[in-house]
């Protein structure tokens, strides 16, 4: 990496602390940029432009390429480094649970955290209300499922940390955020202490 | 790649088309295993315990590994290939709009198509009959992206086609299937016809 990235974040994201959890694991230094997405400051004409065409955040700039979405980020981060396994079926089994985790964890989990916490459960329109119910079973059949697979398993692949676990530690570890009971899942409790014990670890609001 | 992957695959699904036209592209044999999941055929208590956990398709086997999720399926298959691109931005940049696909474009494009060709627009639950319109132009949005981004461009990413290409080209082909006018973006319909007159390419029902 010639260029020090520059992580364009609002860092209560877990998208966002994905990249930063991946960097102080791979020791490579980034610079940050903070953008308040409550007052719309990624939807600006000007981010709009110059940084990403949808105004979603975490984006990474690295010289003048600019790559979004939090999973894609974090592998540029860790490309090259042990957190990729090095031969093929492992390499697309951790690649397998970062596509699970965008499809069928941050639409529910994360997405029912920030109705939540930042909207506020009684502000939803009446379509965002009526999706908590599906959300939440979604939510909960994403973490049951993490549990039996973690059952025996120390690391989602292999026998150590990889950017697999990187990616779902975020949003898992506050999913209490959503009113989800995380005390239910003793496999995927472990398995945050295992995380957050990792020398290399950063904590969220670091 | 030592033993010939097996697709358990339901052929009509656009998920199950990315990994058929990744070993297409690369030269790969794979064995195509079909299930009807109209008949619940991912959902019996030994698909779930041998195949797949959650009952959902694409799964690629390989020996006695089962790879889930379209976009890990085929990256495994093109691992290795000039459909990766060997620099790391570039590479990242590929699984931005991987990642992207997965989260602004199937959930909606691909799940509208769904719900109107398989289970009928009229047969719906009031949850997911409420869902359309922001689906719709969720959808929309995303086809509008891609039409942005292909302005002056040959391929999502460089100068020939990758694994972004052949991720986004199967839902996004059959977007008609759900009621998108295709003819609205240009520069995704010349898109289209590049990914399809390609030498390796394969149909949707070959």
């Amino acid at each position: 990496m010639t260029e020090k990235p520059v992580l364009h974040e609002y860092s209560a994201s877990g998208n966002c602390y994905k990249v930063r959890l991946t960097a102080a694991h791979v020791g490579v230094p980034i610079e940050r940029r903070e953008y308040d997405i409550m007052k719309g400051e990624t939807r600006t004409p000007e981010f709009l432009a110059n940084v990403s065409a949808n105004g979603r955040i975490p984006v990474l700039q690295v010289g003048d390429r600019f790559i979004p979405e939090s999973n894609a980020a974090s592998f540029y981060i860790a490309d090259g480094s042990a957190l990729i396994p090095s031969n093929a079926i492992d390499r697309a089994d951790m690649l397998r649970w970062m596509f699970w985790e965008q499809y069928h964890h941050e639409p529910n989990v994360a997405t029912l955290r920030f109705w939540k916490k930042w909207l506020g459960f009684d502000r939803l329109s009446e379509i965002q209300r009526m999706q908590i119910p599906m959300k939440r079973e979604a939510g909960e059949a994403a973490l049951g499922m993490m549990n039996k697979h973690l059952e025996g398993r120390d690391w989602f692949i292999g026998d150590s940390i990889s950017l697999a676990d990187i990616c779902l530690y975020p949003y898992t570890h506050v999913a209490g955020d959503a009113d989800f009971d995380l005390e239910a899942w003793p496999n995927v409790t472990a398995w945050l202490k295992r995380v957050a014990s990792h020398p290399r670890h950063v904590p969220m609001d670091a």
